[in-house]
């Protein structure tokens, strides 16, 4: 194979639709990607702290065999030779999965987890491992493992979580592709504060196995990016029915990327909500999200400025998480104090709740649902900030202010994607724009149930309207 | 129009699937149809007391509205003239509607449940309300406002519940469809105790607006006849996408009536079990449908005696039960001095639990979740007794013993049908055969989410293979 066509440092940050084309085209092999990308992670991540296990021996078999179907003509998938990094809470079959927590240091699953299997089955190479808080608990990326995950955008910032491994990785340079997992914001809060995209699928689309909670709807699988294009290829891989999910969808999204590539906004009716959850929201944030709003009329939408009114979501989400942290964890609760203090304070919280709170919070859920449906009924599409506040010092646990005022609770900082969790529709983060300080602005996008070829439409549409780098500006 | 195909009195028990055809071809009017089964009804319910409301009024403008619409050569919706039995607990505009409950005995609802309105978009003709316990809450029919709904096969006896009316209608020959609620087993009891046939269709594919629990999976509208076609030709008319349910699945299942003629039985997969539940079985019961589920081999089915044990869910279901009637009843909980004490016994004990306890029981529930795709991976169909006694006195509120041997908890009798809700996979009841008194005993037959056709296929098969008359012998 000949490489001509790039350097093997323009390789490991080519995006997936192009490192795809390009494999299959024979313009470069999966060996030359996988070296490029492993001799990269190896030279640039230090500073970022984004991959926690790097899957040399078992990357450079894949890209052998990969390698190999190429050369013989065999039919290729989707993402073949594609290097993907997976998310430490997601097991991988013969490669260390933590769940960022000291209990399984030294865990080495025998199997893969469905997502990674199907990864695989369309073609993409495990490369790596990201970081994540133990157990995917928080918005920031820290653990006593491997410490602090930066953004590299600023390296003194929060890359934010839980998938910050990811997020930082892709806009590094690092990887095109992560997959991770998304309960409170854990694939949209990142790709916010890491200037990347992250889609939350609609609950059922994504295999959850293995997994403690079968009906759960509230953490979902999902694919994270640097383009909407790529997570619209990615997404289409790891999406569709599951016999052993019990609320697992019929549906395939093998079409999604085309779907997304022909999608137009034209006539769209887009609702843009300053503030879906009543935590306020920095000015330079939304004033930037607004303007990515008014930015699809350009192109035929029809914005309107409007109310979505979510706020009950800040009493009941912290309720139902406690509860759906006491449920995955109960088999640990001997070992709580060898747990980090974030999640042995969630497992705490949880073990304070009475049933009476988790029926007042699925109720407070029962209403947000009715109000998110009679919104759907006016607006295809609803546009409002990701995070509403920007990067924070990473030795911070959390940020404390929004616009000046203190925080209700610790988590009123990611309201704004928690209660989108709620309801359970299909949301991504977009790049908006830079804020005063050249750091990079999510705005979520999100529309009804399985309109993941809406949400990826519009988050393409406002990609080439409002473009912002995707790579942070020390790695390009 | 001539119905010299047949009398009053034969078409008011004449079967959905021929009514539709004999409105569609002109042999018969909706109005020839819906006097004859309100005749009937006035003529023939009294000692079962299955209705608590005849919609005269309303049914005989909807039959001149379809029998004009027949005449005019318009587009005829698949149940097009077909009276079908609204189960009070289903909210049916201008239709007195009261959940079986003082509370509500004076309600006239101002819309109609989801449910209902798909029944009229095919054509249906709502004719009747069916009698259910108070907020369908309990397996034997009876409340303060209407009495008890006996079994027209010995109106000693009890119908079976909570959807008895529905069920002892259509064992009655008074209507030809019933719609129905299913929850602990109240479309497959009934139907099991009135040698009807009652699927508990798999969540998220039937409507249940207006509701309070928009992502519970446990409670579920569905269909209830005499015969599997019929089913099916209702199934296909109520199942569909609802922009309105979070849980709701992208599926159609307008072509389940053909699909279902079509099923053949050779090759597949059937593994009988005797006990799922570990409740016990009466002998009889037990013979009746263990003979059953051989006989499909005589068509080409593999069977096989096998086991899957769900006890865990005869600890996790009370409790699941109880967190949702809490959330059901939130907002009348000042009224429960007006309840009767099955519901009020049930609030109660779901005001008593702890949080642990609904963690505990869903934990139980994904263990149940597990070995259901086990078992679902080496067997095509369940097949299992339904209700573990036959039907009982019906001033009794629930039988004591099953075999002898005192039950355990008051609901242990429903046991074999919850433990299947509990997996949520579709599950419907079809008569296997009359026990030593002449009494119909039901066998559930169940298969993966979504395979309703399977179900009900096999429902089909065994009614050609074991035929039991589904009319009660007084009433035919």
């Amino acid at each position: 194979m000949n490489s001509s066509v790039t350097s093997a440092e323009d390789l490991a940050r080519l995006d997936a639709v192009a490192l795809a084309a390009a494999i299959r085209s024979r313009q470069v092999s999966p060996r030359e990607v996988v070296e490029a990308v492993i001799d990269r992670i190896e030279r640039r991540d230090g500073p970022v702290n984004s991959i926690c296990t790097i899957a040399r021996e078992q990357a450079r078999q894949a890209a052998l065999a990969a390698e190999a179907a190429v050369m013989q003509g065999a039919p290729l998938g989707p993402l073949h030779g594609v290097p993907v990094g997976i998310k430490d809470v997601t097991p991988t079959a013969g490669i260390r999965t933590t769940f960022g927590s000291k209990l399984y240091e030294t865990n080495i699953p025998a199997a893969d987890a469905e997502v990674v299997r199907r990864l695989k089955a369309a073609g993409a190479i495990v490369v790596a491992k990201t970081n994540t808080p133990e157990f995917a608990a928080g918005a920031n990326t820290f653990n006593e493992l491997f410490g602090v995950t930066r953004n590299p955008w600023d390296t003194r910032l929060s890359a934010g979580g839980s998938t910050g491994g990811g997020a930082a990785a892709l806009a590094a340079g690092l990887l095109p592709l992560a997959e991770g997992t998304d309960f409170g914001g854990s694939l949209r809060v990142p790709a916010s504060f890491c200037g990347v995209v992250g889609l939350r699928p609609t609950p059922g689309l994504t295999p959850m196995r293995p997994g403690v909670l079968p009906w759960d709807s509230l953490r979902v699988s999902g694919p994270m990016a640097r383009t909407a294009e790529d997570v619209a290829l990615m997404m289409g891989a790891i999406a569709g029915p599951s016999a052993e999910s019990p609320i697992s969808l019929p549906v395939s999204m093998d079409g999604l990327l085309d779907q997304v590539r022909r999608f137009s906004v034209k006539g769209l009716k887009v609702g843009y909500v300053d503030d879906v959850s009543g935590v306020g929201i920095e000015g330079g944030i939304a004033s930037l999200c607004r303007r990515a709003a008014h930015a699809l009329a350009d192109a035929g939408a029809i914005v309107e400025e409007t109310v979505l009114d979510l706020t009950d979501g800040t009493e009941a989400f912290p309720v139902l998480r406690g509860a759906a942290v006491l449920l995955t964890h109960r088999s640990r609760m001997n070992q709580i104090e060898q747990m980090g203090k974030n999640l042995a304070g969630n497992i705490r919280y949880g073990q304070s709740l009475t049933l009476a709170q988790v029926v007042e919070a699925e109720a407070a859920r029962a209403r947000l649902w009715e109000r998110t449906c009679a919104f759907f009924s006016r607006f295809d599409v609803l546009l409002t900030p990701c995070v509403p506040v920007p990067p924070f010092p990473v030795e911070q646990n959390h940020p404390t202010h929004i616009g000046g005022r203190p925080m209700k609770s610790y988590i009123d900082w990611i309201a704004p994607t928690y209660v989108l969790t709620l309801v359970g529709v299909p949301t991504a983060s977009v790049p908006a724009g830079l804020d005063g300080n050249g750091l990079p602005v999510g705005v979520q996008v999100a529309a009804p149930r399985l309109a993941e070829a809406t949400v990826l439409g519009v988050a393409r549409t406002l990609q080439q309207l409002v473009p912002v780098p995707t790579i942070a500006p020390g790695f390009r």
